[in-house]
């Protein structure tokens, strides 16, 4: 059967980031096109340049991505999809390489800190070296070092640069989870369907007027009172704003069900701003 | 007069780390006490290796630091400060340098990102090496550079490393904020006073009982009914856990005020688990 050509998804980093893999286990095949900043996955997306793209929106030690976010929140962009992902560090070396040989280690200031138990206990007598980005680290090991050195990477880094993995799995702390969003163009939302669709969610953003008093409150009252639950609530000061503050929301099923479509309506009613970041089912967890 | 020993406060980082600028404004004086990572910054408060700590617990770009917050959980610490830092990088390098003899440029990852815009504008031909550290290249600047070489690092490091601010401000967003707790061993709260303290906040962590529909709604009612305002309120996935969350908030007033007092016994019936970080002065934005 003749495929059609691969879709292009626009993703922060190097060949072979995090954000890469998380793109392959959402859409295996697509074609990733990798940018230097946040900023310019948004505009690839807005320019055509890619078809849909993968960014990271929070992780289980670090938090929300606000810059994310803020992208999300000014560009014309739909979610469509999610992923979390396990990030698992692999010490990554040429083929036939064993721990003991390992004089240098170089990775991301980031994942090299993750990685400072294994690190202190496995290659204390190696130098361990900062690099802008993981996956960078481990293409200049593959195109430039020698089996004495070792790169801390991910498994699709290791694969793409023909390298081996050491030890897989090197993290200090095993619960550490990204969760990526899947965003294209935006989407015209599906037709209203009566009832609540179990495996969707909603995301979106709104800010309340000033100095009401349990705005906050006041805005998860049209969600509790039509018993819709909530996956993720979280308020953001406004920086040069003091008491104002940005909220950001999951809530189970599509903005076209009609429940949801109507705790909206009435949000709409006591905020100040709301955007609709997309619909889209929700994403199962790549260990 | 004659000063009594200087307070010890422990960081994470290096000397000159912002983690230290932080530690200067809550305390200027104070002897700063530098640690590999955050595990051991809580461990040197409870061993008495430190009397204090300064940790960062959210950014305006990159969200609330979940990590810090599970060792304020574990710990037996109590929040008594809190500071806002504007995170302003500058170009650090020799006395007399000028940008045009600039080829080297040296910085954590991060900080090398933030600044992307100046680098491109003013350093095009300038190499961009990666760091462990802001504060690290800066000192390992004043040790062993030359010249034509610089570091993207704090103030504070420019003048612990005795180097010069070539350029200020860098940093292409400048809505860069960190927000940082002091902490101290766990204290025991203040004697009940009978009204809200107004310009003070208490920090919280709770958990609600798995599939209680609308629980969060319901541990915000026990705020909204006494009219007590919230700073934050953040929910956080529990990895492993589905459907299980965490939350944070900040309340307005000290935990042994009144209405504080009674909001938070409401909140122990029904939550799974609740525990109070501390009660503080709310903190002013350092710029």
């Amino acid at each position: 059967m003749q495929s059609s050509p691969a879709i292009r998804i626009a993703f922060q980093g190097e060949t072979g980031a995090f954000s890469e893999e998380a793109m392959q286990c959402l859409h295996p095949g697509a074609e990733g096109v990798p940018f230097p900043s946040f900023e310019k996955v948004f505009e690839a997306l807005g320019s055509g340049a890619a078809d849909q793209a993968v960014i990271p929106i929070e992780n289980s030690l670090f938090g929300s991505v606000h810059e994310c976010y803020d992208l999300l929140r000014v560009h014309d962009v739909s979610i469509i999809g999610e992923l979390k992902l396990r990030i698992r560090h692999n010490l990554i070396g040429f083929s036939g390489a064993s721990l003991e040989d390992i004089r240098v280690v170089r990775s991301h200031p980031q994942a090299l800190g993750q990685c400072r138990r294994f690190l202190r206990m496995h290659l204390s007598s190696a130098d361990v070296i900062a690099a802008y980005d993981t996956a960078g680290a481990v293409r200049e090991l593959a195109q430039s070092g020698g089996p004495n050195e070792a790169a801390i990477g991910s498994t699709r880094a290791a694969a793409v640069y023909g390298l081996e993995i050491l030890e897989a799995g090197i993290e200090s702390n095993h619960q550490n989870y990204t969760r990526f969003l899947l965003l294209s163009p935006k989407q015209e939302m599906p037709p209203p369907v009566p009832d609540i669709r179990k495996d969707w969610k909603t995301s979106i953003v709104f800010s309340m007027r000033t100095n009401v008093p349990g705005a906050l409150f006041k805005s998860l009252a049209v969600f509790a009172l039509r018993e819709l639950d909530l996956f993720k609530i979280e308020s953001r000061p406004l920086v040069g704003s003091p008491g104002n503050y940005r909220f950001y929301l999951d809530v189970l099923g599509a903005a076209s069900d009609k429940p949801v479509e109507l705790a909206l309506d009435h949000l709409r009613e006591i905020a100040s701003y709301l955007k609709v970041l997309g619909s889209y089912r929700s994403g199962k967890t790549q260990e």
